[in-house]
């Protein structure tokens, strides 16, 4: 799944850092680079830069313009410092990461990142979906744009394999799939309908705030089975009494 | 608290590699380096990397030995590509940063860096309470010493003030205390031992498996009120029957 999301550099100024946006993004495992019109590429200075990951940039796609490059992507995700003047939701980098892979994983996703000085323009901005924002210090946000793209690579890949120590050791990852945490959330709603707590009839937001909260478990098969069982024992309980 | 983070670099070979850490430190929020033996400090590629994160290179401490400069600290981390030779916990770079927020807040925390082209030697390695692992794609993990900076100190940034849109906007973080979080934890302990899921005498584990569920969460009061509402309403139902 990581390997089919595209990251799109536009406008980028300076060759080196497209060559190191490559490196963060193979570290992360991401592959598909797009530039929209680089002002110099290939360049010497990028392939130095991406150290091994020079396969990424040999095969990079460039456009000359953000409307072509655009065109097959059906969730597009722009990069931005802080943009609350257009009517587009802002996540942060680890909100946006955990609903590409829940609510998108069967899509073609692109994220995309502006030039080092100005970032995206409010019409590259305007195409987008959703924005994203990394959690940086206020008074000192500035991040190259390898770094931002690091950033963004690593949640995605955090996101999409999960983040605990067994799944490092790359030898057993059972992370629940979206399947079964949607059954989850169905048991979950059952039982607190039958304590009483939930209302199917008024909801109140109440299950997408609780979405919203064990979405950021990401668990694995075991931890799912503990929480189901804890759903399944008060269900029980509530039963013979 | 991110002010109290120390970051270590050990005998690092490139003073560029130096600037660009205090610029992925200060982007964060972190503000203390200490470097020990860099083989050209300070200098003018240093400074010129760190963009206008000059302060933290003006104010980074300079030591001969790995010794001296871990005198006054009592929790020590090393970043680490794969050790597991040592008899020490190794957690990625999101638990330890959990870790530190929730179990030592009040305490000096260095994080520390071997070189660009070893790592931390295993006499340093020794010297750490955890060791901590950036989840990186097994076939290039190639992260630069300023990347695995920047890593860390995104994760201690948002550990700290966590993650929520409303977080970001720096309005109103109302992520709940360590307190709040152990009185859930006692809440959900004894929910649990009221419907019968959970026998004090046979634990299991069960209380610190839980735990590792719920401190990724890092819910805010909000949240938190939502989680009480939902085991005191499994309480009260179940003392009604």
């Amino acid at each position: 799944m990581l390997d089919s999301i595209n990251i799109i550099l536009s406008h980028t100024s300076h060759p080196g850092n497209i060559g190191a946006a490559a490196r963060a993004m193979k570290t992360m495992g991401l592959s598909k680079m797009i530039l929209v019109k680089p002002k110099n590429f290939p360049s010497f200075e990028a392939t130095v830069r991406a150290s091994k990951a020079d396969d990424v940039l040999s095969e990079a796609r460039v456009f000359e313009t953000m409307d072509d490059a655009l065109k097959e992507f059906t969730v597009i995700v722009g990069c931005s410092a802080r943009s609350r003047h257009l009517d587009v939701p802002v996540l942060t980098a680890r909100e946006i990461s955990e609903k590409i892979v829940t609510d998108y994983h069967s899509q073609s996703v692109a994220v995309m990142f502006g030039t080092e000085n100005a970032g995206l323009t409010n019409e590259e901005l305007s195409r987008c979906h959703y924005h994203v924002y990394i959690p940086a210090n206020p008074d000192y946000s500035s991040l190259n744009l390898a770094s931002a793209v690091q950033l963004i690579s690593y949640e995605l890949r955090v996101a999409v394999l999960g983040n605990s120590a067994k799944d490092i050791e790359g030898e057993k990852v059972e992370r629940v799939t979206a399947e079964q945490m949607e059954g989850f959330y169905q048991h979950l709603e059952q039982t607190l309908v039958d304590t009483g707590y939930h209302n199917r009839d008024h909801p109140k937001m109440l299950m997408s705030r609780l979405r919203r909260i064990y979405n950021r478990v990401t668990p694995d098969n075991s931890e799912m089975q503990i929480l189901r069982g804890i759903l399944s024992s008060i269900q029980k309980t509530l039963n013979k009494q």
